[in-house]
């Protein structure tokens, strides 16, 4: 299934079989202290930095978060958006549990940028799917409903199917939505891992629908997240996630490796350019004797 | 299911839900030529140098090849094994597609080692699963027979399903055998981790076996090994893998945090511990801001 989130310039294609799709997860303020005071202060400089360093490390898309406590989401989102789409020409994905904020940065934010998130709960899907169909954008679906987030795959697969099901009903077609299974953190709940691969993989089987994932939670709390994280993304993309929530410049050289064993790297290209642009040329270092 | 391979002092198990467990691999002369050199020379102390290597730095077992051209296996492989066990206490894999060789090393090889390998092939079965079944040890299957590595999951499943056949007739129980989907290079066919990973998904629904893996083959011929083996090893063990033969020092890392995710590692007692010997006390880094 295919997937496609645009801005005027760049249409990314997120589907089986691609090259995992990087969306930008560092213009979220969720435990960034910089941030939220850039945020605070309408930064604009700031948050052209962010944007820039993060397509220049290979993100795809970029995620646009500012829910802050104090601040006023609905009137700041499209600020953020006016001032990223004027730096950076690739597509966005609106993160927002606000739908207002939503319906506003909607109104400003060109091309069909990916609205982050609808969820199972009656309230969103009655005010996100409107604005979906309306502007026409893919949409990120979260398995939680008004009951929180189920305990097993076979919970989450049904909030899934809920969703999949009110959005057809709505006139969004299935590929339009992105299922995320929501990974927690492994220090906190041990067997979140092995729900999330498992509601993933029953998610394709299922519905084949495309799969995202933000996947710097699951070490929350623990040592060596940046380890953490890159095993667990090598997971979720072996397992089925088409596109991941990331910090880019950490983990894109860990995706291009999944991708690269994965077949999803044609002739290695990605993965060998990659490599080049970050050595010298001339100097590829002999195998390793071992 | 579970599977015990043992010296006189340890017995380590290999099953679903447990830690994965570590076979070294760096007493196998393929691709090394300083290990090749010393076999020629009867270097014991070099063979003494890597065994204990290989335990400081984790493995649980460790695997014993002596192939190489030239060299009279049947003689060499008893030699090299009783150096070993007058090193090191911990369970042997005894590695050679030589029944003479594995015959000679099974007579002096104290407790249960384990025996690799036995394939599907005619002349395999008949030498080695009698070996097995007369020391009462645990074997690896290969999932190849006469016509070669079948191309597709289904033949590799089926090339197990009759070594499992032919070990059950011989005596041999289920969770004596541990089947190895034969991961390929990547470089050369970009569908073979692919097909290694369907392999084992199956081998696990199908016969609930316990599966290894070499995981180091898959990135030959391409740079940076030491990343892609990472990421491949990160995705068989999520697959199913419950044993991997491995360079233990590079990759044991990747294993406890696999292990941690998969909820395999209880409290988190082998990761942070781990952690804890490799940084000094009371220097637990503050979280990233991410």
């Amino acid at each position: 299934m295919k997937t496609l989130v645009s801005s005027p310039a760049r249409e990314v294609v997120i589907a089986d079989g691609q090259p995992t799709v990087l969306i930008g997860e560092r213009l979220n303020p969720a435990g960034k202290k910089s941030l939220i005071e850039a945020l605070k202060k309408q930064d604009a400089e700031f948050i052209r930095q962010e944007a820039r360093a993060q397509v220049a490390a290979g993100a795809d898309i970029l995620d646009i978060n500012v829910g802050v406590f104090g601040l006023d989401e609905a009137a700041l989102l499209p600020e953020i958006v006016k001032i990223v789409t004027a730096t950076t020409d690739v597509p966005l994905c609106l993160d927002s549990h606000n739908a207002a904020a939503l319906e506003a940065a909607l109104k400003i934010c060109p091309g069909h940028p990916l609205v982050n998130s609808v969820t199972g709960e009656e309230g969103s899907l009655s005010r996100v799917l409107p604005l979906v169909k309306e502007h026409d954008c893919p949409v990120v679906a979260l398995v939680q409903d008004g009951n929180g987030l189920p305990g097993s795959a076979a919970q989450r697969v049904a909030v899934a199917a809920k969703i999949i099901e009110r959005a057809e009903k709505a006139g969004i077609p299935r590929e339009k939505i992105i299922v995320d299974p929501l990974a927690g953190a492994v220090g906190a709940d041990p067997g979140a891992v092995q729900v999330a691969l498992e509601t993933i993989r029953r998610l394709k089987t299922d519905f084949g629908v495309n799969i995202t994932l933000g996947a710097s939670n699951v070490s929350f709390g623990m040592p060596e997240r940046g380890l953490i994280n890159s095993v667990f993304i090598s997971m979720a993309i072996a397992a089925g996630a088409t596109c991941l929530i990331v910090d880019v410049a950490r983990v894109r050289q860990t995706i291009l490796a999944a991708d690269l064993l994965l077949g999803y790297d044609k002739h290695a290209r990605r993965f060998i350019s990659d490599f080049r642009k970050r050595t010298l040329p001339g100097t590829l270092p002999k195998q390793p004797d071992h």
